[in-house]
């Protein structure tokens, strides 16, 4: 796009040229192994309001020129990074937290927050915001744009079911809302539901309004451990068949855990054993909570765990999670790729077995630890992959298991520009032309990620 | 169609010419005062399988020939009526419960199955479902393609919370299934969401996954009195703010819930004040739904309730949910128009007054019920408004009011047909050119429902 252009819409300071300025907004977070190289000639531009974003889409849909939507960067499928020449939109500056609503439960904000902010400012109106995705450097119009998940997802689900209002600009320059303060909505096709995780290939995100809940008034993360993965894996099912709701229930491998708490110079509680449940509870008072941590401890027990830690403290309980949520940053120089299958919730041990096979046939270690309560786990092919050029093809191995098992190859990370060479695995072929077809509607000029979420 | 094309896919005893036989199928539950008038050449088939109605999609594809899908014909907006001449499709005879899957929790149904063999199925399996959208004649596809709410979605939400998986065949016959048994999915544009609340424009659902929850061991509905609305009304978002989450709270008028009473010859336990609250409690044992109880009368008996009574026994609590659940079926004969708005749940009591001073400005009585903790309800409006050529007009003015408030003009009951008309108060007119884009890209030759849900 016309450089002049741009700072005509933005004001000088906010168009960036120069390379060297802008190496942050070339790469998110996916593994370097697999992560694409970022276009020559890009430039960076930092819009202030709606009303701006909506100017530089006019301007890039009139000259057919590709734009890029940046959030917080902390995607792992490289969603973000401009893969071709373009304009890298970054969201930044709409970091305002409009309105928490307490009478309806309700937070209003602008794209660009970063999930650290919102939460704090949600903690601070004495209200609650269930999901963690991990980063809180996200932003939440890419938490919506990534439909993210993350550990808390068990009890309330994943992002898309706090969403209830959107306001979103099309590539043609129009604002549109959709949505709003509302628990049901019934008003035409739900182009808000197909808006979340449409990877910004459809508009750009740039209000959000999300549920809250009321402030759980008590709460115990529970480390549960033992001596081999099967017994683990075995208790999720039973815990989730008990009428017990956790918040979340995590495995995770020791080797995996006591590698973030290293990293973070944290000390991991448990001590026994080498396969970790960590189950959060959640409830109305102290009571409640004790009662539900009884009868996944007698859960457990009965699954011949060997030992059952319960945190109650608040500071326990987040550093507890801290760790949980850094085990992607300790181990992601190791790391050649990080993988996202989901299969039905009961097949999780399974396909952990299959994936052990895997490993023993292509002489590897692949660490697992994940959402064991949503079936969604995250292999980790480390560096000897890369350096045997055996990455794609034990990926291929796995995501081929998880699909006879009635899996995907994605739950929460998304297509973004790594997994679209592997859709092919993904037998049918209408669907991925369907979603061509909405893309057209919505951007005819093909401007906004283009190859970025389909094929 | 072609009647012997018809008869050569489902066999002769599954195609109904004569317009004596069909009578049951051309109309729905919507109020005769703004029912649609049936078309006059309709044909009713009846498919056994995916692979029969793919058929007869394809033929009718070929043809350019309308058809209507026809569920349990329990919606409220005509949305599954015949409106042109054209060919009926009706699901009954897709009624196997496929699976009750306890260990991921997931139920695998057709979709001509009804919700009351559905609710069966799962609670024969130990397992419960927790929305109860009213009439149990419902039939899933219905249910899905409506995204119905009902009573008991405050706590885990809409219909759409709990489709898993869909399997949906498209107007040009093709069979596709989108989702799985998977609590997490980010596999590319989320085509699953866009088919719920779809009301039969994009495809035929033909087989649906849900979601199940472990059976509540402990449930509780509370009714609570209040000598006026406002009290009723200004307990509900304390409620919600409280911590405690129940699965339902719904308000009604006096008049309301006794004369569903009395139509099913039944009793409404409450003797005193003019306006309720329901409230349905559930936890793991009785000790939580004590500890909810009690909090919920505190906030209660504070905003000056008159009386607290508890439902403990299973059929009481029945009676008391299949009072509330026919209300609609006891006002029918008197009631011109059902509405369905919704407003951010702390504006219901706003809109609730404001209904008043319209009904009071027509000189008519508006008697109101609904979803509370949803911010959804239901003003009827009268035979009175229909004798006196009103019934359009006070419609508008509530919609205006609604909509003032942030508010959609329906909730849970859809656009249907007899919504079409009011659809430029929805003052955006984007979303809806969107839609008719996504319609085009499925339906190109506007073969399903024409003339339903988008302009």
């Amino acid at each position: 796009m016309n450089i002049n252009n741009l700072r005509d819409i933005v004001g000088n300071d906010w168009v960036i040229t120069k390379r060297d300025q802008m190496e942050s907004y070339l790469v998110d977070e996916t593994a370097p192994a697999v992560r694409p190289k970022p276009a020559e000639n890009v430039i960076v531009v930092k819009p202030a309001n709606s009303q701006e974003i909506s100017a530089i889409l006019k301007l890039a849909n009139k000259d057919k020129s590709p734009v890029f939507i940046r959030g917080g960067g902390t995607g792992l499928c490289a969603g973000a990074m401009p893969i071709i020449d373009s304009t890298v939109l970054s969201m930044e500056r709409l970091d305002k937290v409009i309105e928490v609503d307490k009478d309806n439960l309700m937070v209003v904000v602008e794209a660009g927050v970063t999930l650290e902010k919102m939460l704090k400012a949600v903690e601070d109106a004495g209200l609650f915001f269930p999901p963690h995705p991990g980063d809180e450097g996200a932003q939440v119009g890419g938490l919506v744009a990534c439909n993210a998940g993350g550990a808390r997802a068990v009890k309330y689900g994943v992002i898309r079911n706090y969403v209830k209002g959107l306001e979103v600009i099309l590539p043609n320059g129009e604002i549109v809302n959709l949505g709003g303060k509302l628990l049901k909505n019934n008003q035409g096709l739900d182009l808000l539901q197909l808006i979340i995780h449409s990877e910004g290939i459809l508009g750009v995100i740039s209000k959000v309004i999300f549920r809250l809940y009321p402030k759980v008034s008590s709460s115990g993360t529970m480390i549960i451990t033992y001596d081999n993965r099967h017994n683990a894996m075995e208790s999720v099912p039973m815990i989730l068949r008990s009428g017990v709701m956790p918040l979340a229930i995590e495995y995770m491998d020791r080797t995996v855990i006591e590698t973030s708490a290293e990293y973070l110079g944290m000390q991991w509680p448990a001590t026994q054993g080498i396969a970790y449940l960590m189950v959060i509870l959640t409830g109305a008072n102290d009571d409640e909570v004790y009662l539900q941590a009884e009868q996944v401890s007698n859960i457990c027990t009965e699954c011949k765990s060997t030992d059952i830690l319960i945190a109650e403290r608040k500071d326990e309980q987040s550093a507890i999670l801290k760790m949980r949520s850094e085990i992607y940053s300790a181990m992601k120089d190791k790391t050649a790729d990080i993988l996202d299958v989901t299969v039905p919730p009961n097949s999780v041990g399974v396909i952990m077995d299959r994936v052990d096979d895997i490993a023993r046939y292509f002489d590897t270690t692949i660490p697992m630890y994940g959402h064991a309560g949503d079936g969604n786990f995250h292999p980790h092919l480390m560096n000897d992959l890369r350096d045997k050029g055996k990455v794609r093809e034990v990926k291929r191995e796995i995501y081929k298991e998880a699909i006879k098992l009635g899996g995907v190859i994605t739950g929460e990370h998304g297509i973004g520009v790594i997994r679209i060479s592997e859709l092919d695995l993904c037998l049918e072929t209408k669907p991925w032309e369907l979603m061509r077809g909405i893309k057209n509607v919505f951007d005819p000029n093909n401007i906004l990620n283009p190859g970025v979420a389909i094929l």
